[in-house]
């Protein structure tokens, strides 16, 4: 389950279509990602196996030396886990000094219990590193229900503080619930730094904000802008991911402005902060439960970017879309199917063409005549490009998922019960 | 594949918790279904294997001996197959003689020869039976975006006329895909009797009518009665049908009333009708691809029928539900994420109770210490009832799903190589 995969060289996570390249063609500076990621200037991080899990680690405390001005955004699920509704409030104040973060157990419909064990899971993190509980955020993940070992989490909190090092794929690797391996980024941007620490990855269809995913910079910016320039990073990347449709109830996105760094322009902190989010976002779609390849759809020529992003999240979601990727079946009428079953949007069969990794595949609404084994070996490619012109306006979008295969069935046929 | 199943005999079909017995719960008068099934006062069918799939059988045909009064639902999919867009012509003179199908190429995105295709079918089955094209309504159901080859058709028309008889599973039998078992019901009416004949079993999620469903009677209704009949039996019942949330873009829901039994009660046929429709829904979502569980969501208590359908259609459609039903795996909490996550709807997760076959597992929105066994072994049955009480209004709604299983998997990584 824990293959050690190296998720930050693109060519080695990716295979022959780096990521890189393709966002290359995207009018956006080229990102360099550091290799190994590291910290921006004043944050740190620790994580412990305190037996909530049987193997790995289970607890991860993430900590800037000074006050961070800080954004989030949480699950718009109806039943927010208790994490979530403590977070709104916290979040509130526009300040933190660190992140606790437990595995295993989502602290999710456990009543007025869970809140508290949300407060106190927050008090015992701010004493070890000596702040104030309202200056933590806590986020717990993993199964819903269950009611979180308070007083383990407590125990194991202590001393974490002398642990604190400067490697984020440590912090990472404490909040992994069936991720392959941990996931971190980091980049430069002026003086600055931006690392992006997260976590995915079954129960992924946010609508705004899903899984973990923790944005950490030394770059001066205040609470508005920087809540600002999440929500647009989040509309290109995280809300356009989805492993199965599913919208978890606990997750987070949150970000954290030390200011160590001093001021980056805002333009390029934004350009930075997008393409770091829309790579995560990349790399939790390719580790989706039981996934073998990244899907990527992108609609263009539609009549508004909301239909845009409709029918892109219509291909990735599509159960028969998705498995037709997984055989390498070039079954293409389905990525019609996909298009058409958006009820609400401007579709014209005669305009609508299509590609699979570049080759077309659909012209006017009609399947091609194309070379079945090219298509075949296009779609056993490990990123898969679908691509789709509408033809009835000029508005563009990407959605992120992978395939539907035999593991996604045997890790949620009894993710409660291992 | 082709397990024999009687799925006429509900105690058997469904195991201990038959259908029949739940559906008396319901306010309907019990409707006793035929075994075995049998066609209305002139109707009959025949059906022959042709080629177009290995085995089995891929033509059918189904016959009035005198013009019918008729009505159809057809998909919602901007990408309707040729013969939903020939279909929807033929219809609106409110009259058929018959209906033809074959099974193996659903004779979709295959442009102005697809179209000119259903009219030399529609044409060579009047021929055959003595009728006009414009009296006959044409199907294809199997893969999208190949030609279909008519040829073959046509030469496997001629002479089955010859070969009508009155047996509906015959005609059911040509018109399978993935389904496996012939589907058909018949229950008597007052005077006259409605016979239902269906096809699944995947890329089901209509909005409007989907999978193949045809529905005859001997009962005399006029077309536009008729029409409003089948639109309310098809709200209950296949509009609530998902078993993959993909929606097809050939299928038809088509009702044909000969008048050879004379008058019936409009309440008294509707009644029937409807429960004929669920009955066949509940049928059609249990040997959904790959199924091993029928999944009956109902959700009560709801602001509107309109919410109460999108929380029952959001709680058979989660992959996450789906594959705790399958595991047997009493993860309760994602009965909430699935509520949840229907976040324009009237949600209070204070006042939210669910239970699993009658054993409740959560009340007030928090997951109830249950006895995991208990629970366990619900969640075995071959009918799981998912209840929800939203706790905001008065209105409720049911939806039908199934498990999702490897073997969904297996049939649609390699559908269109098979």
């Amino acid at each position: 389950m824990k293959t050690p995969i190296a998720c930050l060289t693109p060519s080695l996570l990716i295979g022959e279509r780096s990521i890189i390249a393709t966002l290359s063609c995207a009018p956006m500076p080229a990102t360099i990602f550091h290799d190994p990621p590291r910290f921006p200037r004043g944050f740190r991080c620790a994580s412990r196996l305190i037996g909530l899990k049987s193997e790995g680690k289970d607890l991860s405390l993430f900590v800037s030396d000074v006050d961070a001005a800080a954004a989030a955004l949480f699950t718009l699920n109806h039943f927010p886990g208790a994490p979530v509704i403590v977070g709104r409030e916290t979040i509130r104040r526009g300040c933190l000094r660190g992140i606790v973060v437990n595995s295993k157990v989502s602290n999710v419909a456990t009543g007025h219990h869970g809140l508290e064990d949300v407060r106190r899971m927050a008090k015992a993190a701010a004493e070890e590193i000596g702040t104030s509980a309202d200056r933590m955020l806590v986020s717990s993940t993993g199964v819903i229900g269950v009611r979180l070992p308070i007083e383990k989490i407590e125990a194991g909190l202590r001393g974490m503080a002398g642990e604190l090092q400067s490697d984020p794929l440590v912090g990472a690797a404490g909040i992994m619930t069936t991720d392959t391996h941990p996931k971190a980024l980091s980049a430069s941007v002026g003086n600055a730094t931006i690392t992006w620490v997260a976590k995915g990855s079954g129960m992924i269809e946010p609508a705004m904000a899903t899984m973990l995913a923790y944005v950490f910079t030394d770059a001066r910016i205040e609470t508005e802008t920087l809540r600002r320039m999440l929500v647009d990073a989040a509309r290109l990347s995280f809300n356009m991911l989805s492993v199965d449709t599913d919208t978890s109830t606990s997750d987070t996105c949150a970000i954290l402005a030390n200011g160590l760094a001093g001021d980056v322009p805002e333009n390029l902190f934004q350009e930075t902060l997008n393409t770091g989010c829309i790579r995560m976002t990349e790399i939790l779609a390719r580790d989706g439960e039981g996934a073998t390849h990244l899907i990527r759809a992108t609609v263009r020529d539609a009549a508004s970017e909301e239909e845009a992003r409709k029918v892109a999240k219509s291909l990735v979601n599509s159960p028969l879309v998705k498995t037709m990727v997984h055989g390498a079946d070039p079954n293409v009428g389905r990525l019609l199917m996909a298009v058409g079953k958006c009820f609400d949007c401007t579709i014209q069969p005669g305009a609508t063409d299509a590609w699979i990794n570049g080759h077309q595949v659909v012209r006017g609404g009609s399947r091609l005549d194309f070379d079945d084994s090219t298509v075949r070996q296009a779609l056993r490619e490990e990123v898969v490009d679908l691509d789709v012109s509408l033809g009835v306006g000029k508005a563009s979008a990407t959605a992120y998922g992978c395939d539907l295969t035999k593991g996604y069935i045997e890790e949620n046929a009894a993710y409660y019960s291992s």
